[in-house]
């Protein structure tokens, strides 16, 4: 496989975060592949657009940090003026348009979707965003099995949240099923 | 203030990577403090020993892995037979005893803490055993202080959970009150 490195920005409360490490955690447990994650919080950290790391392979990763990712996620406008010139030529770049209005040319395949209000419409509950971000994103990338990430959400999140967080994860993944991948 | 490193290491579900994460943010939020928090997976996170870094100081932060930790948790035999030399010498190595037995000299202090009894003894909750530890962590360093670790309690965990937080982190900090620091 081709390595992937993958940069989740967004504000504190949105869980790119948990999003990041569901997301490492199925790539190692369920798919033999090797991963990193992490988050650095500097001045900027307070009040700022907070960013989570991901870098996914089959081969040893020695360096921790994204400095150019393959697939950028940006779930808010502040995020996205801040990262958006980092995107590797050629990757992927994905926005919420509930939270982000694009402003700039990036030279990437830039994806803008209504995960936030899917979310809202069909489960009501905000705190399901993150996951159905990660439904779109691993069925645009083909980058994990949807049964790895489920795996994952089995051990992670509590029994009363589960099948909310399943839900999530289906209906991110319906909003590209007809994208071009 | 001196740069520092620290691992904490454990097995899957003690929540070391959720510690890293509320130690760091508390760093960053409510100290001023810069912070950078990683985990890596690789084969040996396949029923392995996980690990988690956090590095705190008051300068950037260029590498974000922790190579040779200042502090050093262990809340497993196998994680202390891991990660026990990699300690700094003049370190701290913080281990809970229902879990781990010293079998290793190491150029470190060693503390050997009755967390998990006390934790099951006093709240029953096997579930805030990470948050008794980072209790301990803190007065046995005075890294952080215990008001920004609650800041960040109040925050990140959901209401039903926040008093036996608390109380662990406090149970944390009376385990090791009568030390010297």
């Amino acid at each position: 496989m081709e390595r992937c490195r993958i940069l989740f920005s967004g504000s504190g409360g949105q869980g790119v975060i948990t999003a990041a490490i569901i997301l490492a955690e199925s790539a190692v447990l369920y798919e033999g592949l090797n991963a990193v994650q992490s988050q650095s919080y500097g001045p900027e950290a307070r009040g700022g657009a907070s960013r989570s790391d991901v870098i996914i392979s089959d081969t040893d990763i020695r360096f921790p940090k994204v400095i150019q990712p393959n697939v950028l996620v940006c779930l808010t406008q502040e995020a996205y003026n801040k990262f958006s010139e980092l995107i590797r030529p050629g990757g992927l770049l994905l926005t919420d348009n509930h939270y982000v209005t694009q402003e700039k040319k990036v030279d990437a395949r830039h994806v803008g979707l209504d995960m936030y209000k899917k979310v809202m419409d069909k489960i009501g509950k905000p705190i399901v965003f993150n996951i159905c971000m990660l439904g779109a994103l691993i069925e645009l990338t083909q980058l994990i099995k949807p049964e790895s990430i489920m795996k994952v959400l089995d051990i992670r999140i509590p029994a009363p949240f589960l099948d909310l967080n399943k839900k999530a994860l289906e209906l991110g993944q319906k909003l590209v099923e007809n994208f071009e991948r």
